[in-house]
């Protein structure tokens, strides 16, 4: 399918020579596309071997209308982001333990571990709460994930971040917490000291400690009183550890003790002069987030992009005889939705695109499955009837109140997205046009007030490529991607395969048993 | 996939049995979950065969978030609307020739010929565009659809819609138009009168007049001066015929002059007395659009619910020894939506979802294709953080103006949509909990004032089962499924399988020297 056969060359060049001369495609451009298509799907051979290699890429709240727009934006509506021609696709339900709308670390709980958790929990069942420190203690409700499985199973693991390292969705890989921002000592309350920090879990603790390779943000997690600055910010609302720790030389202590080859990065240079045979890698590039892409200091001092991480990070693994499994999230698409600024989910959705295109330049379909999910949706909206050709950030027809609107719209958003005014004693909403609606910074107008663009419930859709990708074909929950890697890679639950299904049956003709006597005893005692 | 086994019956029984003990899904729930999906996943075959039937099933405005909000009102987050335990599934792209948001006709032909087309044409190519009625009456601008490509081949052909015949998705089958409000003769301009209507194109040409089943409302744009009445009114904006006409007098006369079995049937009693012999049936069941599903008169002089007409449509159809090519449409959805009316829209959903239950019911996967899909989607988010049990159609936590917010939203709506209000001289969005927000007719609010909902551009899902169900596994073109129809079925362009595409290939080779050859040509003339 990434072959360029000189029939897809033709292809491509026409459909580039069209568009420049802004010529409208004809019935027999239809007609070639659709035969196009339909060879493809007849010569799409499905790859039945076992998964040597992993990787999941996780676009935080990439939901179907930022898929959309994002193809507009960077290739356009013609184009294909680049998991757009894997060989299958799914549907992936994402509310959690508790709720409709679920939040980050749920979720990825759900992806990495295979089982729902409740909101802003991490790597521990429903029985945790919210806070509940003890609950999140009780062995039986930690849960393992992908990361644990491989390590059990003898592969190598890493994961690749734009956010903290201790963020939400990573924190599922390896920490088991009953808060998502107890990411260090600081932000745990005092009641709650038995709880170890998430930092702390990924640094002192299994599966974090024996992670081949981690890169991302988060050094004011790691290390105590980090200073900031404009290049490398530190993160407001978030934990910064002021306990005198210093995780990073803990880290280098314990590879240090094993006697392994390791190295710590932290800046583009760094990363670009990586040992490749070092075994174990420890990237931490910012104090707080990394930078969005557009933004980033690209010079030897600055911040690496998603890609430059990922190919690194792929080249490091890729040693390692048993394989390895990799998560690589594009943070920042949820985090610039949740400031309601379109163009930067846009923009980062094509930066994590582009890493994605990388990752299948340098690895090998028959050996490597590649995912590529998300965790939720968010609330933009893609609406109006704009035309072709026209920027997807743009304004378009009046509406009735005699203003124009962006085609992207949120549901719920900030102060600044919440742009009405009053003329004549009537609400009215302000004319988006006396702004640049195709600024990074431009808040696009939502209905509902809130602190920040809440997610959405949407479902999100399920990408994959290489051996077992066709086990994505139908709706499914959100936990099944976990199985899909346990049974693609025979590792964790299915390393052997698939059982016979009598163990878990059993545990539901128990637990039905159980629940239908409940409501008799209780009749015949009441 | 629909047999109950034994397992899978016990598995609902339990998970019903949770639901109503309201107990949280445990870790065995999830793993159970992941190993049956798995073994679903691993015991799917393809099947290789010709389709003998297609059944395409077009939600309109069905877009991804009206299908997340559909599961949870109806079966609950954790079932399936009928069409997602579907054996394949794909994404497709639904901008249309001129438009990166479109409407319902543009896209429909899409869909039915495969060639995307102008906003607001039917059945006709990019060359031709709205108003153009010239350009509409070349012959080469007009397009066969896949029920002329089914009639062709010898196979019964037949349509259900909610909507009148006429209306802008089904008009894609069987007529080619500029304008898709020409539904009767009293909305064609003086000077465009040279062009058919879409009501006489159905009832006077082909393949209209060939078309065995044809079901849905339209009364007053078939026969002039209908008179309206509450069970039955009149659709205002819409054509309303004057002329004297009386097409479904003319459709009788023509059956009869071909000395064919007919009969015209006009309410439930008459559908459920329908003679499954006949060659002919014309169901006309409304003046305007059917009544939803949720209001619509029950008993024998009411209207039928689409999965009476789907039902019934198949039966007539399946007699035919070459089978059929079928098209139903859930037309109410995006009409629902259009007027901001969330809980119709998922109403409609679910009767469109128990219409594809029946069909799947009555046929059989391995000689009958079934898509499921939708032209476009709408403008409704799901968003906020509402637990599980929550009314999806209810509000939610408080937002920063102190007001809750319900669940579901509008990115545009019309004025009742538009709820602001003046508080100290500041723009204020009213409380929603002061109505009831699970009402029919209660209006999401939305940000920004129109005169309807206006349709949003994210992607749409296609579902499919049977032969060539596996033809849907990437991110498509909306025009691909009428080139999947058309190889499924051995029907149109396709009706000989695939060819070797040299014609195509040429048609393009030539187009790119043609396209290169003008800039040279304009430099050396300027």
């Amino acid at each position: 399918m990434f072959h360029l056969t000189r029939f897809t060359f033709t292809f491509t060049l026409l459909v580039k020579i069209h568009s420049v001369f802004n010529i409208k495609e004809d019935q027999a451009h239809w007609r070639t596309l659709g035969e196009k298509e339909l060879k493809e799907a007849l010569t799409k051979r499905t790859i039945d071997g076992i998964a040597k290699n992993v990787i999941l890429f996780v676009g935080d709240g990439l939901g179907p209308t930022t898929v959309t727009s994002s193809r507009i934006y960077g290739p356009g509506e013609t184009g294909h982001l680049s998991w757009e021609k894997f060989s299958n696709i799914g549907v992936l339900k994402t509310y959690s333990a508790n709720k409709l709308v679920p939040d980050s670390c749920s979720t990825a709980t759900a992806l990495f571990c295979g089982v729902k958790a409740n909101h802003k929990t991490s790597g521990v069942d429903a029985t945790v709460d919210v806070d509940d420190c003890q609950a999140s203690l009780k062995h039986e409700a930690q849960l393992n994930s992908i990361i644990g499985w491989a390590q059990d199973a003898g592969k190598a693991t890493g994961f690749v971040t734009t956010t903290r390292v201790t963020h939400a969705t990573p924190s599922a890989l390896y920490a088991h917490t009953p808060n998502r921002n107890w990411e260090c000592e600081s932000k745990i309350p005092t009641g709650s000291s038995q709880c170890k920090d998430i930092a702390r879990q990924l640094i002192e603790d299994m599966p974090g400690k024996n992670i081949q390779v981690i890169m991302g943000g988060g050094r004011q997690c790691l290390q105590s009183d980090v200073k900031g600055s404009p290049a490398d910010p530190i993160d407001t609302w978030s934990c910064y550890s002021k306990d005198g720790r210093d995780l990073i030389r803990d880290w280098i202590v314990d590879k240090s003790k094993r006697k392994a080859t390791f190295q710590v990065l932290q800046n583009n240079e760094e990363l670009q002069k990586a040992d490749l045979n070092a075994e174990y890698t420890l990237g931490i590039f910012a104090n707080g987030h990394l930078k969005m892409d557009f933004e980033r200091d690209k010079g030897p001092k600055g911040m690496p992009s998603l890609l430059n991480m990922t190919e690194t990070a792929i080249k490091l693994l890729s040693s390692h005889k048993n394989g390895y499994v990799l998560m690589v999230e594009g943070g920042m698409i949820d985090f610039a939705h949740h400031r309601g600024h379109a163009r930067k989910a846009l923009d980062e959705t094509v930066a994590f695109s582009d890493a994605i295109a990388r990752a299948l330049e340098v690895t090998d379909p028959k050996e490597t499955l590649i995912i590529v999910t998300s965790d939720h949706s968010h609330s933009m909206v893609f609406s109006g009837y704009p035309d072709r050709g026209t920027n997807v950030l743009s304004y378009t027809e009046s509406a009735m109140d005699k203003e124009p609107f962006t085609s992207l719209l949120y549901g719920t958003g900030g102060p600044n997205n919440y742009q009405f005014t009053v003329e004549n004693n009537t609400a009215k909403r302000i004319d988006p046009s006396k702004n640049d609606t195709t600024d990074f910074e431009y808040s696009q107008q939502a209905v509902v007030l809130t602190d920040e663009v809440t997610h959405s419930g949407t479902d999100v859709l399920v990408y994959a490529n290489g051996p077992m990708a066709h086990l994505f074909t139908s709706v499914h929950e959100q936990s099944y991607v976990a199985y899909v890697i346990s049974y693609a890679a025979r590792i964790g639950p299915h390393r052997d395969g698939l059982g016979n299904g009598t163990t878990s049956l059993s545990v539901n003709m128990l637990s039905m048993i159980v629940l239908i006597t409940i409501p008799i005893i209780k009749y015949y005692t009441s």
